[in-house]
């Protein structure tokens, strides 16, 4: 199949339209907000998500101390839902504040200072990553919970779940809002109905339905500690991870912005206490126990809904919502990563948006990282739980802590109310941190809390670098220096045939300076080159340059430093390169323009031009 | 850590050094040369090896037949020797004939014409692949025979031993001789020593010993076809393979290089007979048939052996005569691969001679096809088996049927003597190829015979390729245009900044003509940049074009078009490219000079100079 240079280009870009849709021109950016509804599809499915695995996660700590602890859960659930109060309360004021977008980052350091901001970020961005994975992964078991038959490819879905996000969200966060507004609505309502029907179930039959699953728990008497209690509570908060999105997100909005991001937020603290007290309320009344291959959430709905439709219908609402919570992820982490970026503490390359105006390198970074993690504990929720929420408390207290000084810094009318409310906010998750912290350190906390250090290192070496860059490229006190350079040509040979005699015309185009070298292995082929080479280009001297071991590039170099050696010397290493007409015949060719290439880089006042011979058959 | 261009490449070397060895001059090609003990090392070793494996296929044959069939494997194993005595009475006429190496290749092509060599490269190329997968997957059965815990990662051993083989060949033949001169007498010896010891003990204590194990057998009395006994001979024809690689490397041997090579060939088939015919001989005695997890090999040796060291010295002996086989691949498929591609039928740089006098390509190549395979019939010696011997036997046959009209060709003194040995042995090989394509056809043999004509098809294009380079390269009837072509240099820039002042600098150098092209995503950033541009570099034109998707390469490459329109325009890309000092810090700079120089790669009368800028800190 020949191609030619223009229709290559043309099924390239028609294939990326494709797969990404029709590139956007940046004025669209306003067109491209979302509604409330949108808003909330997006960025409160996180939240609403953890309904499926949260209340599991505090009974697997609680079934610990056996049956003693199993009266528990609920009340654990409603300090966890107080905590969601203080924190709605307090984002809301975030929200007013920083209109443009109130991430723990932007408030941290603008309140705090730069490293304030910086732990913050980087703890954002590490709970971004364990969202995608740990979503993914709880989506994986809410199917295979239904279709156990799934069960032994679950790693394999739950990768193939994210590079589907990743291309969903190249396309743009438009899309995304639109394509995800419906599961979300669904989710709420089946488990609203959920919820509603095992409250009357258990009204009028009692919990017996469910009474032989408590045979598996533990019966032995074992004191409920503080300690247990506390780590529960800690797996609990899991649930919280994600409230901050909208407060980072406000500017998704439609106008007024601020207005319609304050609101989405309280809605979405009401449906998640709704629906997160219900599921535990329900655990606890039918005794449900964690098991192995089948999640607590489809337990309850076989008790309640028993093997009709409907129990798959919570059970496909729980995979949608937690597919949307782990691309909650995929719009944080990409926004947090390019105001990064920007600022020079993370590669440059992640605040470039993609011809859909989102950051597209930041979309596929997430998806890498969040699939490597996936992959290494084999899609098990359990073993992510651990490292989950250490970060996003970090970043909770940070920028909560920003906010006090915010009020105080302002003084405006109700400085100290709404400074009181966000100091609460503050103390209250500062708290919530030190009880993860500690009580989840062994199972793998400590992983995390390793990694903010390091991520602040990297982040300060990486500014350090693009200081330096900025500095060493500054025309400050720069001047080109007037005298002229001698310019030498030098072109390697391999044979005389016509892209050598097309590179060596280039060459006398640059400069009346121009040598031809040929690296020999073996003499008579030397000097039939020389033969050659008087006969057609006689004006060039030509230099060969002994090999006996048979390498190219080193003799080459060897001979260009020579050429060098003098400071106003300057160097254009030209080389013909063949272009084939199909892209498997470059096989056919020894690829030395390139190690020519890599050996030059390091080399000053040497510039490199390759001559391309385009062949025509 | 900061590293120089010149330690860096000293490092570079010193790793090269120590896995690859001291670089060889090209003149110490004769001291490479290996004695008749190391050639039977390296050489014989595949047929000899066989013995490990060819008796046990035969068995897994007859054994569908019941017990009738069990009278058979010694007769089926005499036959193959005939064979053998006729192929070694064939090739030494071919080694005198062709003392530069009578590969199949060579030997068919001169008297049967190209297409008729190719045939017999391809077959051999394919059997080469198949000696190294067979061998390997034969010593990790005879490993794990004896050490069964090993059994479950035998792919993972037999990957690493072709790799481990790969590392050795790179550091050349004659180290590779050396170290394995050893393991081929001990093998030799031991086996001698089994077969002896085991005549012995039948003779003393009949075959009641291994009596229990025949219970296994098929009982039922069914025929025993033609069609079975042909397919259990061609089975152990797998045995022959490689016979013809001492043939095909005369000039490994030390000069008098034929006499040599001839009577090495000898010593090998009379080894092989006695091995082959005792092994199968013992396994009859003792009525041994093949187990799943134990090679036949290894049960004969623990009936004679019990669970003493001897035991254990023949299955180690056996490990190292395998990995010696496979090794025989190494040696022999880089040397035809690189005839090949002196010819121009594969890709040219399997012809390079590396900084050990080896074909680094090929043997690259042949570990990575091996490991493939190896990875794909999970290392089970019994699936490849099928796939195995056709492509030998092909060329076997075109190599004897080329010999036969050498010698009416040179018409000799004693020419039909020679030219009836020679067309003895290419009719026997060609039955034999019958039978093997037919009796194998539907467990996998069709596989390869449609191989071969795909290889044909592939080294015919590759060929056409080479050819029609070498049409338009030619000087015939060319001359350069004498009309001068106009030439522009055209600078994409960023920003202005010292790597664009030098790059402006650097373009002023090559031409008059010099024009800098900014991309714009937004007018207020032009507006800035141009501002800018008029202050530092008032002497050149800056031309901004508009990009409202925020794509840099394609409008740029629009204005590119537009300037090398003319036919007589020769335009000069030169692109600012960073170095940094570490290499972790190109992952800081987006790579766009590289996206240009795919771009540019399709056009016409454009080249392509990047200028590099140190960073220093």
């Amino acid at each position: 199949m020949t191609v030619s240079a223009e229709s290559r280009s043309g099924i390239w870009s028609g294939l990326g339209q494709f797969l990404l849709g029709q590139r956007l021109p940046s004025s669209h950016e306003l067109k491209e907000r979302l509604s409330n509804l949108g808003g909330l599809a997006v960025l409160a499915s996180d939240p609403l998500s953890s309904v499926a695995y949260a209340t599991e996660e505090m009974l697997l700590v609680l079934v610990l101390a056996g049956t003693g602890a199993l009266n528990w859960p609920v009340p654990l659930s409603l300090a966890i839902i107080g905590l969601l109060a203080i924190l709605t309360i307090s984002y809301r004021q975030t929200i007013r504040a920083y209109p443009q977008g109130g991430g723990a980052y932007n408030v941290a350091r603008e309140n705090l200072g730069t490293k304030a901001g910086l732990v913050a970020a980087s703890g954002l961005l590490i709970d971004y990553v364990l969202t995608a994975a740990v979503s993914v992964t709880a989506a994986v078991a809410a199917l295979t919970s239904a279709f156990p038959v799934l069960a032994p490819v679950k790693v394999s879905i739950a990768i193939t779940v994210l590079f589907f996000l990743m291309a969903v969200n190249l396309r743009g966060i438009k899309t995304t809002g639109r394509l995800f507004t419906v599961p979300t609505l669904f989710f709420v309502a089946i488990m609203v109905g959920l919820i509603l029907a095992g409250v009357g179930r258990f009204v009028l039959f009692g919990s017996a339905t469910g009474g032989e699953t408590s045979a598996t728990v533990n019966n032995a008497v074992s004191a409920v500690t503080i300690f247990l209690l506390l780590r529960a509570f800690a797996a609990g908060c899991a649930a919280l991870t994600g409230v901050e999105a909208i407060a980072n997100s406000v500017r998704i909005f439609r106008p007024p912005e601020t207005r319609n991001a304050a609101r989405t937020m309280l809605w979405m603290a009401i449906v998640m206490a709704v629906l997160f007290v219900g599921v535990t309320y329900l655990a606890h009344q039918f005794h449900i126990v964690p098991r192995p291959n089948e999640t607590v959430v489809s337990q309850i709905a076989r008790v309640v809904f028993e093997d009709t439709p409907l129990y798959y219908a919570v059970q496909i609402a729980t995979v949608l919502i937690l597919v949307l919570a782990a691309n909650t992820a995929f719009s944080g982490f990409p926004r947090v990563a390019s105001v990064l970026g920007q600022d020079g503490y993370v590669p440059r390359q992640l605040s470039d948006t993609g011809r859909r105006l989102v950051f597209s390198n930041g979309i596929v970074l997430l998806a890498v990282l969040a699939g490597v993690l996936v992959f290494v504990v084999g899609a098990s929720v359990h073993d992510l739980i651990p490292l989950y929420a250490v970060g996003v408390f970090l970043s909770f207290t940070l920028s909560q802590a920003g906010m006090v000084l915010h009020w105080h810094r302002l003084k405006g009318q109700t400085w100290l109310r709404s400074a009181f409310v966000n100091g609460l906010g503050a103390c209250v998750t500062a708290t919530a941190l030190l009880i993860i912290a500690i009580t989840k350190f062994t199972h793998g906390a400590w992983l995390i809390i390793l990694l903010v250090p390091t991520a602040l290192y990297i982040f300060n070496r990486i500014h350090r670098h693009y200081e330096m860059v900025a500095e060493q490229l500054s025309l400050e006190g720069f001047s080109t220096p007037d005298t002229p350079m001698k310019h030498t040509v030098v072109i390697p040979v391999s044979g005389v045939h016509r892209a050598t005699l097309e590179a060596v015309a280039y060459a006398k185009a640059l400069s009346a300076d121009v040598r031809a070298v040929y690296v020999a292995a073996d003499e008579a082929a030397a000097e039939e080159l020389r033969a050659k080479w008087r006969h057609y280009v006689p004006d060039i001297p030509l230099e060969v340059v002994q090999s006996p071991y048979r390498l190219v590039v080193s003799p080459f170099l060897r001979y260009l430093d020579q050429v060098r050696s003098d400071e106003r010397q300057l160097v254009t290493v030209v080389i013909p390169e063949f272009v084939p007409v199909h892209l498997w015949q470059m096989l056919l060719h020894s690829q030395s323009a390139w190690m020519f290439r890599v050996a030059l880089l390091f080399r000053r006042r040497v510039a490199f031009t390759s001559v391309h011979h385009h062949l025509t058959r």
